[in-house]
């Protein structure tokens, strides 16, 4: 048993996404949550500076005794989860082979599509956990820098959303993918207009709820999961004005929990 | 006479619309151009992030001996102009006053429309600009927090530029203004969309032309000016790699100036 928190982090509060399915399918286990409001978005940044920027969000969790650490960013799990476990010795899991494996387990056909953030699909990671499952699989990767902004602006179900949804999926439908990995804490935000483009037997695979039972599996594994009652508590490194209203869109419930601010450029 | 540069900030490269025109209206002037493309964008963040993050550039542009500073991006403008007279010693100028100046002269009816960034928007720095030169101008305002994303992938002339701007500007084409002022510096490559939109009689104002006519005045009447050869060096805060493809973008020239990768964090 070990009741000290899970760390989770974002590039922002797309994570929450997966914060709550961890909350949903762990219920005794106590999250500390960072969202780099400040520097977000991760996914047009270059590969070093996405290293850099996750390597203080695990520096700050680390301050917070956590007994692991999830990364709820697709870009983050995809380009620094190979720096963070070689440089700490906490255990470390991103959201790219638990959302893989759960993909090779739903294709049919094995046509698998991912779609992700610019560094998430020019990482390759979805592509190499596919093939390392199962190379008889073939892939179909799309960058889609639009679909962040438009869900932070709340085009998530309008003609823009639908129009800019056609541009980035029309050459993944016409590859006969069966399967969709939703490479990005934001996009299940957008699965009503993405299930219109591919139509409704294609199935969507986003990263919470596999991740979630990756965690559970690995605390129970090493006798760590905790007992009693959760606490969450929220960090963030731009003001927390907008976290409430983000919050509770990415979380599909009303937030109280406390939330701070921290001076992320420090770690 | 002064041969120093003048240090020119931005968020990101968008700024780079504005030293365009410095370099186009002050041939002899060098120029340090900084863009904090590792913390881009300033748009969406706080006001209390936005005044940290200008005041690290400006101390990253001190280091290079320049003679005057200039905030090229319209929020760190709007948002931390006044921190910044009120901490530094050196000539800042920033893009609202010069830019407000040249829009109370353009317009005939009076009513003059305002677009940029939910910082810019919210700040309302142009309006007051505005009103202090002409009391009789009516302001409408409107935030097109999709514009930068729509420009940084390339969205400036599609059916979903169109149909986002439609959204946007609508409500300003019915208050029947004559002029907008750009208030972001990714809008100019907008200005086809736009201009089709309100109609080939609306006046679009952007900063670029105003400021480098401020800025010309501001050295002439200190005595200031640079004699001989101009240089010019860019620094970034990401790495160096999308600098040509977006520079020559917001330049409208090939760009093989020196660029360099500097640690903005630590200013």
């Amino acid at each position: 048993m070990d009741n000290r928190p899970i760390g989770v982090f974002d590039s922002g509060l797309g994570g929450l996404t997966v914060a709550k399915e961890l909350m949903n399918h762990l219920p005794h286990e106590s999250i500390i949550y960072f969202g780099d409001t400040g520097r977000v978005p991760y996914g047009t940044r270059s590969r070093e500076t996405i290293i850099k920027y996750a390597a203080s969000d695990i520096n700050f969790l680390l301050t917070q005794d956590v007994k692991a650490i999830v990364i709820a960013c697709g870009t983050a799990s995809s380009v620094a989860l190979g720096y963070a476990l070689q440089h700490y010795d906490i255990p470390i899991v991103g959201v790219v082979a638990s959302t893989a494996a759960a993909a090779a387990s739903a294709t049919v056909n094995k046509k698998v599509g991912i779609i992700g953030t610019s560094g998430t699909i020019s990482s390759g990671s979805y592509e190499r956990a596919l093939k390392q499952l199962d190379d008889q699989i073939t892939t179909h990767a799309r960058a889609c820098p639009l679909f962040v902004p438009l869900v932070e602006n709340g085009y998530t179900d309008n003609a823009v959303a639908r129009l800019v949804a056609q541009d980035y999926l029309s050459p993944l439908k016409d590859s006969g993918v069966d399967t969709i990995i939703l490479g990005c804490t934001h996009y299940p935000l957008l699965k009503g207009v993405i299930s219109d483009i591919m139509g409704k037997d294609t199935a969507l695979i986003d990263s919470g709820a596999p991740m979630a039972r990756q965690v559970g599996k690995l605390l129970a594994d090493h006798d760590m999961l905790a007992e009693g009652t959760a606490q969450y508590s929220y960090f963030v490194s731009d003001t927390v004005d907008n976290f409430s209203r983000y919050g509770s869109l990415f979380m599909q419930r009303e937030l109280s929990d406390s939330v701070s601010r921290i001076d992320i450029e420090r770690y």
